[in-house]
């Protein structure tokens, strides 16, 4: 039995290498960019106007009263200032007409009309008004052929901004892996039969399809019967068309856990068997040859969605976000065990607070709906205090 | 011109009416749940077992060594215990079997043969060993008929499972609005055209498109130039197909900021024209008599995000997730505004931190690419502390 460090560990160093497609950029939110974005010119790429107002040279001006000569809308080629001592109506977003470095907003001044000239009068004390004010430098925010997005990371709507500007309509991204969620127990019947007395309907493949189907990756569901030949048969099948197999069920010490002893006669590398943690305990983790992964998850709901979002979820989105919560409440757990508890989080004077939701165990997933994480207590200890300080997962 | 709370509270008290589907229980995952969730049997449905191992009856025998009549697997019809002195082997999710009420773990025994005979014989004291124990009661986690989720609530994997247990295959939920995304503009062009030194290219309706489609909601973009009767015959025909506009540009002082005269002159009821915030002063917000609604957004990138994220997503998430966090670096702004700064929150002693990336203000929205949210510095102070809690608006 291995710890949790170490189980993470091996997952994150034995991956499904994915092949890498190009998408419309719309497409690409939520996956893998696989290739560096850069700066096709400067950001921004020229001196842009960033208030509506007056421009004018700063050391030109008689910074009381400015006759204006012309106006530059956004969206049109660069004016230049004729007089040096007048100044140029701006709109923001307009490039800064030539001989300009200066804007003030038009809450800082009136315009008063005297024959056919229009005179900007300043309502603002000459201390505030500042050279420079109110224009976004050229190049100021990135320089162009800068890297403005790394390979690697993951595409959220502030990376679609940034690729659109430079004109990336077509993204390189990491393709998703084909995924088959098997679930394997006799007790269980399809969500629209009705089950008989010790029967229960599935809800782990539904509860993993809705998880993938957050994230963007699509999935297939079986339902396989706890028999030894029947595995066997299809899971060989299943294996060969798709990238990660995730099953749940059949992994303990029951008399129909057939799983591990069938992956490993059909030639899969165990990776690890058994994880010192409350609940998944019984997680397998191994892959076959051509790189395809198979984790194979302990049945009990709580304990699949735990090592789901544990292990599972990092190696689809290509990032372990740190979190930390404090419990709000003590709790003891003697077993030489990492104890996962769902927990409902709350803020208070400016710390993430963790109420857990200790409910009945790993069958208790009615208990799932109330919280947004697993609060992470680790082995070594036995007492978790209240106002002490643990690792989160979080699933919603 | 009003404040953020008193915007945002005339923002969530004119929402878009949405109607009601039913769709596939897979389709819900993100939705608004319409109906009330009730457990159609008891949580669990029965006695079930909760551990792989030996049950029997804890009054009745011998707690060092116990003879085993009979095996229990999961999906069986339920066994009756005939010499209650006696034990039956028993698998996870089984039903227990009647005349049974607790179950040893097969790491707790030893299975040996005596002539036809199998015994338990049991490696660990007596005193280790409880009443009841790895027995999941029947209705111990939800009693039948339960409301187990709440019409309103949004629909996570946690929800799918619970609905996939008790047979919901088709579920009702919120219909997402039909929402325009229009950028208004003349320097705006294309993301696949090369714009000229004076031009940007759009990205405003791309990163709108893209963060409403990681919520499931599709959007239809628009680009519209800034020419007055334009304006008004395009934005009367979209308002007649859509249920949510979002806008974004020509809400400022600009000579060519048409669009809050021209939603006026529509027949568009003006609920607020300007927050005390920076960015996004600007914003417009209003609805039409049929009960559609027009969110006017400044066009700066970083206007337009915030406005989105602090406004337009809590009236489509159902939700309003309240986040605190602490800043680790003094910001001082004078102005009597709320200020919303983009940060990159991590954690160190159980603090959430947030570093603040002040860039170059609302139109440099690279810098986002680096945050993860913003944090909201009151409009009373100026002085804002490392150290002190401020509010915070998650985007990713």
């Amino acid at each position: 039995m291995i710890s949790v460090e170490e189980a993470l560990k091996i997952v994150l160093a034995n991956q499904h290498e994915t092949t890498v497609s190009e998408v419309p950029l719309l497409s690409s939110v939520g996956r893998i960019l696989a290739e560096n974005i850069y700066a096709d010119r400067d950001f921004p790429p020229f001196n842009r106007v960033a208030m509506d107002g007056l421009a004018f040279c700063f050391d030109e001006v008689d910074l009381q009263k400015i006759a204006i000569e012309n106006i530059q809308f956004a969206g049109e080629a660069q004016k230049t200032l004729q007089d040096i001592s007048k100044g140029i109506e701006v709109m923001t977003g307009a490039i800064l007409p030539l001989g300009c470095d200066t804007v003030l907003r038009y809450e800082d001044f009136n315009i008063q009309q005297d024959g056919k000239v229009k005179f900007a009068c300043i309502s603002i004390p000459n201390e505030e008004i500042k050279k420079g004010q109110n224009v976004h430098l050229q190049g100021s925010d990135r320089k162009a052929e800068e890297v403005l997005l790394q390979k690697g990371i993951k595409i959220s709507p502030a990376e679609i901004a940034v690729m659109a500007t430079v004109g990336k309509s077509i993204v390189k991204v990491q393709n998703t892996p084909k995924i088959a969620l098997i679930s394997t127990g006799d007790e269980l019947v399809d969500i629209e039969e009705t089950p008989l007395a010790y029967q229960i309907r599935t809800s782990n493949a539904y509860m993993l399809a809705a998880a993938l189907q957050q994230i963007g990756v699509a999935a297939t569901t079986f339902h396989l019967i706890d028999e030894e030949k029947v595995l066997y048969q299809k899971l060989k099948e299943i294996i060969e068309s798709y990238d990660i197999l995730l099953l749940s069920g059949g992994v303990s010490a029951g008399k129909k856990d057939f799983v591990p002893a069938i992956l490993t006669d059909l030639g899969l590398e165990k990776l690890f068997h058994k994880v010192a943690q409350k609940p998944g305990k019984p997680m397998w983790f191994g892959k076959t040859k051509a790189g395809k992964i198979i984790f194979a998850l302990p049945g009990n709901p709580v304990s699949t969605f735990l090592c789901f979002c544990k292990y599972v979820l990092p190696t689809l989105n290509s990032e372990i976000k740190h979190e930390e919560v404090i419990l709000d409440k003590e709790i003891i757990f003697k077993p030489d065990l990492t104890y996962f508890v769902p927990v409902k989080t709350y803020f208070e004077a400016g710390k993430m607070m963790a109420k857990p939701f200790l409910g009945s165990g790993s069958a208790d997933f009615a208990n799932l709906t109330d919280c947004d994480g697993f609060v992470e207590l680790p082995a070594e200890k036995q007492v978790f205090k209240a106002g002490e300080i643990f690792g989160f997962v979080r699933f919603r």
